[in-house]
């Protein structure tokens, strides 16, 4: 979808010149489907730090993500802000209404701040958060976080988004082993044990650092002759802004990182594999719902469900109805 | 691939007539992505009600499995369940081993008990799990029991394959507030409020109900001229066998609902569109990892992480050379 009557490449020579009308006019495009966005962006790749933010609901991440924004912005780096959590102050989140403090950075040109709707979209967030991500990335911003939520696939998703990821724990969340259990340990780069005055904290910090010592981490990520990375485990209280300069430390550490082994590149390359491999089973989807005027896939799945045809028959069945 | 040198026809015929093994054997087959034992169990489609069960790590998921199979059993009622939750005991709960509660029915003839990795496989859990529902059905289950785990996409999933979904919260787990923000909402034929004898058990549940009363409920579901199901909420304490009465008679009121409206079909129709979907993609996506031997993929994604080319028109690059 081509964004038609609209000049695309003058929205990103703005953005390009910080005017935060055309970041959003250009994230909204992209949103809302348009391809050509992408294609404009191409020669302005842009070099921010990609952070990704996930975590169970009520772990903190608003909180964090709030101070990790005044942190950087304290540096003087400009911040993009991707919240795709549907428990995030600006989407589901504004059920509530009680946790708004990251608008604080509403009226700071130095910092961008994007809700993505997981619902609705063509192609969904995983065709847009990447893109909206370009967008920031073109604009400037030196740092992207993008907030996400759950245990399992949304997590995944940061982490093939992000150069870096970030877990959020909280004590009484579900412990650290359970948190283990669920797949995180794989994931992130840099564990928060956040509400570290609570108790159990420590127990959450002991058990995930037990955890890193038993399980070889990240090994879905080791590519070889790279010294490996150790995850980092920080403790903070967020809320009162205690911990934040040790998770950017931890942060900034694990960039250096990715940039000394070369780990940078090849992660951004299999990002844009996943990418471009996504938007293509994208278009094949679409030629699939579409074989006999549509009429395919229905019959075929009555018949399945009826037990007079096996779904593995069926699916050769609806690609032998396939043009691409 | 079919299970060359196996006598799938003749394990189907033995898993009907009760042998355990035989189940045990389909099912890892069905797993390895053998897609034969699909067409030899066509014509043998069963009649269970397959029930999902999902909810965070910690709010006891398996303890309440373990109280459905022996109140099932008690009914005569033949029991299959499938953990593809990787916080089950059957998985990676076994790192803990202090959940093996399940294993009392490991010596009941009418119980299967089977773990899912969600590793590793062909096609992975998406294409092996309804296959192996299917092979429970096939040897004669009533009911089968899906455990899986997560906020999000395994939920969804769960739901996808499930005829009722229960979704089991916990209090302290994160608030039913924060369960409802994370989608739980549209996707649960029953709440359970486990641990209820726990503080904070009250709130969750009045949260719950208060919850249902303002939100439609499984909106995504609704047929015109269907009567509404409202999702049940039930209080148990699982772990001293509490609750469980009313969970079966909610369980067993949204099956006559199902039943009653027509639904169980229509869903039935969907779960194998979305099945046959599924794999139909699967193959595509093998076939694009294919495309010039595999070059193809890596070298676009190199000029797109270069910031040479966007994503789309490297998609369609790749879709350009794929032959269906």
């Amino acid at each position: 979808m081509r964004g038609r009557g609209r000049d695309v490449p003058g929205l990103v020579k703005q953005a390009r010149d910080g005017d935060p009308r055309a970041v959003a006019r250009l994230i909204s495009l992209v949103e809302e489907g348009y391809t050509d966005v992408a294609a404009a962006l191409v020669g302005h790749p842009g070099s921010a730090h990609v952070i990704g933010l996930t975590g169970s609901p009520g772990v903190g991440k608003s909180t964090v993500t709030n101070e990790l924004i005044r942190a950087f912005r304290t540096a003087g780096r400009r911040v993009g802000v991707l919240a795709v959590d549907p428990s995030s102050p600006f989407t589901g989140g504004a059920i509530l209404g009680d946790r708004v403090r990251m608008q604080d950075h509403a009226t700071d040109a130095g910092v961008y701040i994007r809700s993505m709707s997981s619902r609705g979209h063509l192609g969904g967030l995983a065709a847009a958060t990447p893109q909206a991500v370009r967008v920031l990335e073109g604009a400037g911003c030196d740092v992207v976080l993008v907030e996400t939520v759950g245990v399992g696939q949304a997590e995944v998703e940061v982490a093939s988004l992000a150069d870096t990821t970030i877990v959020l724990l909280a004590p009484g969340m579900g412990d650290a082993i359970q948190a283990v259990k669920a797949g995180i340990l794989e994931i992130a780069d840099v564990f928060v044990v956040n509400k570290a005055d609570r108790d159990g904290a420590d127990a959450t910090y002991r058990d995930i650092q037990g955890m890193l010592n038993l399980a070889p981490p990240a090994s879905s990520r080791k590519t070889p002759d790279v010294p490996e990375w150790r995850p980092q485990v920080v403790r903070a209280v967020a809320n009162r802004g205690e911990g934040i300069d040790k998770l950017v430390a931890a942060v900034e550490k694990h960039r250096a990182w990715l940039i000394g082994t070369g780990e940078l590149a090849r992660r951004r390359e299999a990002r844009a594999a996943a990418e471009i491999e996504a938007i293509a089973l994208g278009r094949l989807r679409d030629r699939l719902g579409s074989v006999r005027d549509g009429t395919a896939l229905p019959k075929l799945a009555a018949r399945v469900a009826a037990g007079e045809l096996d779904a593995f028959n069926a699916a050769n069945d609806l690609l032998g109805g396939l043009r691409t």
